[in-house]
């Protein structure tokens, strides 16, 4: 916890071995909105050390380019004017070797402050910077499979990622008693703002799966009508069905008959056992009242999570991204980390293939808005006592 | 509670006599996609007794006109194939007059049949055709005030129609302890699904106020130039800012530097006293953040709520709209009542000057998209202990 | 030609006796945003004859209502601020009886005023007043029959109203020798700023049909697919045709394996034998491309217009709407009215069964944007000598 | 003229120098759909010759990738299935790398087939491919700019890339006499299918201009606020500078109250002795209008055309971009290439800084949107006799 050089290193020598199996063409493009740039990425994540560390700490420490600020500052309001989203991708430059330059430079004057003394301020900062980009190391995964999975070729990223992992145990439900329970981060080591305050919720009880759904049962789902049947969907759900005219999860396609998926290893044919990925909240949700059943609160998930296996996909809940009792965002910038997401959006729980393992805690709040699929998310159900 | 028919009548007549001070052109227009023609609503409401009640109940009902079922559906899907609803104001025919001899024949009909025996079921029906009516009564008023407003005009709707009463008392702040308490209905009456089940909800404590925000209040806030000012506002809110241009409650306009509002009696100076109106949960959620407190949860709200006056007007609070554990929706079409608008939309509680009184009951739910203003809507605040 | 006063008040009646066979909501509604309400046809005309005439010329004129001004400018920016056009169909009010309170209040005044002495600026002035309100008469037409053509009740609006009279002669090519030709206006009588200079233009030759597509000829067309062979399309068109998902003339509805269209005489079987309209630019220039053939220019079809029988429904040119040499727009508001129109619209030629007699003359130039379907207007094929 | 192996050598090579100057990322990126991605036009132009020639004429040609087909047509239906327009800037395979792997193949086929019996079709073919190739190394130009031009790095293209020289002679104005002009191409070498048939004009006489349309003079509309009155404009143009905010040629940029530009070369402060560039035909046409002048007929400008200087930028004209008397598509894909743009469009003639020398004829017909502004485009003024 405490070598503060040695994470920082590690860190990102791991965001750019992500980008490592990429083609320089590959670290451009922003097909949709939510997708940014891989360049981006690796830009952003700099600029966040750049400005709330070495800005504030480095005495002497005379800023790369004058215009990245402008460029790489995502949602961060405070911290100054910035390009707006949908421009990212039309930005060529500066080169992806100007933004390696770029991270060399930061690297450089950071590994030279935290040689010195580190204060507490500085331990802060450090610390939301390293779980800030390990956030991104995970975005970027989402981001590099949407731009090769959405390209007619298929490229394949890396033959060896596998994305899917059979649960071969038997299935089994857990029960959760009615009672109230604690929730909430309150033990060592870093957390985020939104896993706090730790505070008791009480529950009525509830019967929880031990297995996340397969790409079978889902496949079932598809060919029961599934999508068609409107009693399964809100309201909303079926505006965003008409508009996007989506007939099954992100990256499958139907090919002779047979059912496949782009994954980062390549286009293959479904694998029946594995669990399920790639479906919004609005797909888990109408699935589950398809089965007749629902899906579980994000309390009743991080009460019964000991006794059950996760951590491969992200799981869909059925809570509203809302603050805990006692939420206080932070003062200036950094307080607009995760606040402002507070509407709209759904909470997911657990980790995925793709998330740094210090992330991998039960009291994470991972949340986005209901109708996006190019998350590494997935299927538990739940139901009532 | 019993007397079936009388209720009938007086549930009908009260849709007519909000519709009276109307022009025949008013009952036509849909300014924008939420906003329905009253034309409509008397048509639907209709439609929905027709349907549900007299198709199913009264042996040999004719109906009144083969084409009405397509044009007065409203998102009762189960129900058949239904006009999309943007297209409700393009439909000049039927006529208004047409329209009210449709309720005529339906009524005559409902009549004959409530002479005769009724069943459980058709009690049943009764009850939510009579509760779903005043719902309509209220989003009559809604959209009549919305069709007038927006006109140059101004038009009166009733020179006698007081939307704004000063709360003439003095402030304070009651508090609510830690502890689990009931949620939920489970009295005699009627209530809707959502309100079900009744069930137990952990408070960490609170306190709310027992005054909602005023006209001046709010003015103070965009004096303060609390419309540019980011960080009291969602991501989402700010899109939504940027787009819609909005700086000021829904029918606020500054006239000669003096703010007036549009209101059902005609276009007004504000009253600074009174409660504020026509907001957002966006703005409302806003205006907390700048004050340095929040909303109230629903079921902070709903705990306290004998302790404070309410009922003019609802009153945003700080949960999206999930269902109570336990939730089942209805069997058919009737089963979409409720739980498919639960994504997405926040919870307001209380009643306002438009609500039928016996809807005024502690555990009603409204909801509505956080963006929207035209829902007569004010703020409480609460704060942690 | 001289009688002003008989000309107004003739003009004035045939524009209320088009709208009496409406109901009072069928004065209200704008579909779409190039159909405005009928009841924003009698105000418009009206407040030109307000502005240009009475505000002008008659001493001690006041103004009818101080707002209608802004409601009921339509483009004329000159004239000052005015309601955006996608709002019209929103203002309720003035109610219809109101703006035929306004009609008869500046009726009287026009006729007191030209009771007087007219001078040869308020002629002009009349001139143009009489043919806008004539060319607004036309629009009715084309705006009420798309408001009733679009109800699923299929409302008939004169039972007598025949649209469709077929040409029960032979067909012949009528030959236009290769040769230098007069274009324009310069006989007596009205004319618009359109239709001047008169001046010389170089033909190549063309034979040009005597007759006008039928019905039968142009279903020929989508049985062989027409529709969707991309060949005949412009480029535009077929992003047009992508977006719209037209596969028809406008009104047509294929009911049991049968082609029919609404007219304003009802919904009806289509006649085979008589003139298609309701097509756009486009699809006229598609149907042409398949019959291996093309639309005449606006020069051929004035040079030929002696020698074939025209004026039941407007024919479609190969001309792009443009200033003829020498073209001088008017000084002042009034000069808005046609210059500004000229870029992205085509001509068509000939007059309607909806025109007023005196605009059928062989140099009047109507347009408009090559996608719209809602005029009555037709074939005329051409080909090369 | 005859030695097609030399010229397909050199036009081939002259579109790999014009990218010369790009980074990798620059050739991936479409920042509007109007602007294609540089490697895109890479890879069209060679897909070109591999359909239209290679799979046509060289037997046992096998083609370089089975896909590239789908990814590289463009807007050639009849060719088979494309990919859709906007989605080119998300394809970051092939990369540019492959990209020229693809035009190497492609040649060294080419290069053989060459070396046999050309065909007079192959010959037809070939004519066309070479023009088509140089079309889009004009765009290369606008499309590098465009995207280069965008970001606010402001790179560089080629430090000595002059786009604007002034016209250091003295203004007149040459006459242009009542009568019958001949228009069109029939001399030898190649042309284009809309630049026939020769056919003969008449013209009622005008006076153009031997110089066009500085920056100062723009300048000056600018300053007289001219972009805000409305009487200048199209009513199509309003609706376009409300949505689109512009008040400006693309790429001018107002700093320390001095008009800059980007150019190829950098940005600079604007030569205001030199031609302005980079206006929509809107904007041609409204200072024209300011002017109290017009622009030039086609017609007018072809046939004065030899009496003044042009050729280092496209110049608007009056005219829309409509067929030619006799005008006929060639058969087959080949003949989607003009013809199906023939609406909606206005023309421009001349030539520009970017145009390959063999295109500057006086009879050359180019043609775009209205609304564009990112071909190098400029003003010459014209008015009647």
């Amino acid at each position: 916890m405490e070598n503060y050089l040695n994470r920082y290193q590690e860190i990102r020598r791991t965001t750019e071995s992500i980008c490592e199996p990429l083609e320089i063409e590959d670290y451009v493009s922003q097909p949709i909105e939510d997708v940014s740039p891989p360049k981006w990425h690796l830009a952003h994540t700099t600029w966040f050390f750049e400005t709330f560390l070495l800005k504030e700490f480095a005495t002497h420490y005379k800023e790369f380019h004058p215009k990245y600020a402008y460029l790489f500052n995502s949602y961060y309001v405070s911290a100054g004017e910035r390009m707006l989203r949908p421009n990212r991708g039309n930005m060529t430059r500066p080169t992806v070797e100007d933004i390696y330059k770029y991270r060399k430079y930061v690297d450089d004057a950071v590994f030279e402050l935290l040689g010195g003394f580190i204060s507490d301020e500085m331990k802060e900062i450090l610390e939301i910077g390293f779980n800030h980009e390990q956030q991104h190391q995970e975005l970027l995964f989402y981001d590099i499979k949407y731009i090769l999975g959405h390209n007619p070729l298929f490229p394949v990223y890396d033959k060896g990622f596998e994305e899917y992992f059979p649960e071969d145990f038997k299935h089994d439900w857990i029960q959760i008693n009615k009672g109230n329970y604690k929730i909430g981060f309150d033990g060592k080591g870093f957390s985020f703002d939104n896993e706090h305050n730790k505070h008791e919720v009480h529950l009525e009880g509830a019967k929880i799966s031990n297995k996340l759904i397969t790409n079978a049962e889902y496949a079932e789902f598809i060919e029961d009508k599934g999508y068609d049947n409107h009693e399964f969907w809100h309201s909303d759900a079926r505006s965003w069905l008409d508009e996007s005219q989506i007939k099954a999860p992100l990256y499958w396609h139907k090919i002779d008959n047979q059912w496949h998926y782009y994954t980062l290893a390549g286009l293959r044919p479904i694998n029946e056992a594995a669990p399920l990925m790639h479906i919004s909240f609005y797909e888990a949700y109408a699935f589950a009242e398809w089965k007749g059943m629902r899906l579980p609160t994000e309390f009743e998930w991080e009460t019964a999570s000991n006794l059950f296996d996760w951590g491969k996909r992200w799981e869909h809940t059925a809570s509203a991204y809302l603050p805990y009792p006692g939420y206080k965002k932070p003062a200036g910038a950094i307080g607009e980390y995760n606040g402002k997401f507070m509407v709209n959006q759904m909470v997911l729980r657990g980790a995925s293939r793709a998330t740094s393992k210090n992330h991998s805690r039960k009291t994470y709040r991972n949340f986005f808005h209901p109708h996006l699929q190019w998350h590494f998310s997935g299927i538990r159900l739940a139901k009532d006592l």
